[in-house]
């Protein structure tokens, strides 16, 4: 007989929600410190994740036909260089490889923090016509960025992510691509990861290095801190001009494209840990989730019980969902906890009495809801009940954004408004950079977008009071 | 109205072998030189090769039971150094990263050359008990390996690849997953690449560094040369103890686990081409090839005829095929070069005249076989002609491995068979290193396996004469 492993507790997110977030990536089994400072292993239920989000949005950029490429890893110096802002803003996070075997490198070459510079310089290269483009590329990859202070998916030396890298013929078609990847960030957020965003625009100070115009989804943590989802820049022909990279246009003349990147992270799964997690564990969005149901046999030594929870796991594989059933000799203590810990999104569990009484019964994970079904209805009231729960979690979180979105008109009431409640401070604003600095100095706060979606608050900038040009969200940003 | 594109010649095969499969590479839009020596860019045509590969090995290794993982690229020299012969084997071939932004680092760190330090370092931290084994791991990355001559998939400084390492109870556990692996590889390649293969154990020399066996399937291109296909490597537990991986087994006392990993690489995107491609270009075998039926109106600019191919177009797209029409202004005769050099494996072509007889033609690329089918039988007569093509190339490389395998019973006739007819030449050998050597220097082959299934050609090493311990194949590798 197996000893029972036990299921450990987490730190309560009211005592103390750092501790609660990486107890929940470890004890989940998401992610594992390695050896080397400031890097993480995507275990294999972190990885599942990960695999999950990445088929669902692969399939988006496809559908809008983007296709998939891979461009080398390393960068040599001089081409990074080649566009001055961007270098200024990578260049304190670069790692560098200097020698390859045993030879030094003439010249050294950077570990890719984003691959701006290596799609330019192979653009530069192959396009010759108006009539290749547009060219809309995409590529799943790990990039480095040596930040200080690392956190596991939030900030971490090594990160898995996507980038996209489009060009096109005129301004206009690529400030369309860059809103419609935004758009497409966005859904995925509140569809898939059952995440409200607020959409909007950075300001200069906090726009991708080199970019023109940076758009975000921003979302809200439990903790009412808010978090940067996912980016979409529009470069204009900035880039296409440092790296040379021209073409033929209908008017028969050499001509610069317009370019965009967009890109989202591993740090998306901190944002479902973030967003839905409990003091239970992590609570997962049905379509992401590696597991959607797990099935538990009760009194599993009876006879039959096993038997038929296996072919009711059997029937809902079958219906194309991903099921579990654990029929190890742990207890049913036990195994539930377990389930909670990894955010399994529906339980079902099946005993002699229900076996009796022809049916089972649905316990949801994000609110602990049980529903007694017949055998016969198994897979719709399944179905129906993921649908509970994704709706269920995107609710809940809707409400956290709306209850903790508050409106100022000075920096003296944002900052109490932070202090006393948290969550995003919208204001409206000048539009000068003094400002925003002056808003982090005195109220802690960065700014996190100008909304898509404006309102007209007054008049009035809550920083200087001179008149405002645009509304603007405040948070403390992870 | 466009201008056409030239479809470029290729230099024949005959003339020149290498020549021709670096223009299959460029021309076939599969691969692109980057601007740092020795790395290449994976087109979006190469790369989505590369991803229906990827996709096909995937979903094998999930059946049994293994995961996906992420692991850090950048390992500290400490940890590659404390298994000696892998650190050897790898070390000449290693870049390194020697600064993190501004700082030189205290410890230089190596861009993964191949993965097994790292999963033995986390193996270290993460395992406890017999219970959780075995550990059944994979991960899909980049891996760079400091190579002085370099050619498109065949060697290159980064190439990508998948790397399975697992982790088992018992020797016997592990020996089956080498086995297992090894055959998994091996029906890829046949069933899949449509590329026959002979499975076999390396010698001692040319085994993975710090591995105790490893396997390997050979394929044989079109100019007879060797081509190491994948391998399967047994540790036993040397890297278990080099790391201090331990688990408590069942008798309760710490025992060290046994090990294996197998890889195989972008690399067979080579193997495809030099395997089954032609004078006009690459062939692809059905199962990957990005658009595996292309239709081609023709006379499209009368009436009736787009909106007939579109709708055959969407009759195959809806029978589960990758199908794309070509209604561009390009001339037939182009659009026939272009898709038979991007290796299209059926083309369907129609128009006014098949439109009144209600059929279409399907031509194979292989060998340009016609047939024309009844249109009511459009779905059947594809797929059918999709699994001759298949069936095709297989047989012929299947006739070209048998045609050009060569018994000899001395090193003279070996060197004789392999100028004058090429290929593989099967002996006996005693398994002395030093005939291995004489071998490689007097007749220009290196040892390609032990092969799986052994024939006993004589009694006596073709080298020495000294008795001979088993049949071993030699040739001309990639």
């Amino acid at each position: 007989m197996a000893k029972e492993k036990k299921v450990e507790q987490i730190t309560n997110m009211e005592v103390d929600f750092a501790q609660w977030y990486t107890d929940i990536c470890r004890k989940a089994e998401l992610v594992e410190y390695a050896s080397v400072k400031g890097f993480t292993i995507l275990r294999p239920y972190g990885y599942a994740i990960w695999e999950n989000m990445q088929q669902i949005m692969d399939a988006e950029f496809k559908k809008t036909g983007h296709v998939n490429v891979a461009m080398p890893v390393l960068i040599p110096e001089s081409l990074l260089k080649k566009e001055g802002e961007l270098v200024n803003g990578f260049a304190p996070e670069v790692a560098w490889v200097t020698m390859g075997g045993s030879e030094e490198l003439e010249e050294r070459l950077a570990f890719r923090p984003t691959s701006e510079t290596m799609f330019c310089d192979h653009w530069s290269r192959v396009l010759h016509s108006y009539r290749e483009l547009p060219m809309l590329y995409n590529q799943w990859c790990s990039v480095i960025r040596w930040e200080k202070t690392t956190r596991p998916f939030l900030r971490s030396r090594e990160f898995w992510w996507q980038e996209g890298h489009t060009l096109h013929e005129t301004a206009e078609e690529a400030q369309a691509e860059t809103e419609q990847q935004l758009n497409c960030y966005a859904d995925f957020f509140e569809k898939v990861l059952a995440i409200p965003v607020v959409r909007g625009r950075k300001t200069d100070k906090e726009k991708f290095a080199g970019a023109e115009a940076t758009y975000t989804v921003e979302c809200m943590m439990k903790d009412r801190k808010a978090l940067q989802g996912a980016t979409s820049h529009y470069f204009g022909d900035k880039f296409s001009r440092a790296y040379d990279v021209t073409f033929t246009g209908r008017d028969n003349k050499l001509q610069y494209p317009f370019q965009t990147s967009w890109g989202s992270t591993t740090r998306m799964i901190g944002a479902v840990i973030m967003a839905h997690g409990d003091n239970n564990g992590l609570v997962l969005p049905p379509p992401i989730a590696p597991i959607q149901v797990i099935v538990l046999p009760v009194a599993q030594h009876k006879p039959g019980v096993l038997e038929a929870a296996a072919a009711l796991r059997d029937r809902l594989t079958a219906a194309g969902l991903r099921v579990k059933m654990d029929d190890s000799d742990n207890s049913m203590g036990w195994k539930c906890a377990q389930y909670e810990m990894k955010g399994v999104p529906l339980r079902v569990e099946l005993g002699p009495r229900d076996i009796e009484a022809g049916q089972c019964v649905l316990v949801r994970r994000n609110d602990g809801e049980k529903t007694a079904v017949a055998l016969g209805e198994l897979e719709t009231a399944v179905k129906e009940q993921l649908e509970a729960v994704q709706r269920g979690l995107y609710e809940k979180a809707k409400k956290n954004l709306e209850e903790h979105t508050y409106a100022a008109s000075s920096i003296e009431e944002a900052k109490t408004l932070q202090e006393q409640k948290g969550g995003f401070i919208k204001t409206m604003w000048c539009g000068d950079v003094a400002c925003e600095l002056k808003m982090k100095e005195q109220a802690g706060m960065s700014s996190r977008c100008m909304p898509l979606r404006q309102e007209k608050l007054g008049e009035t900038c809550a920083c200087c009071g001179k008149p405002a040009k645009t509304m603007i969200y405040w948070g403390i940003a992870y």
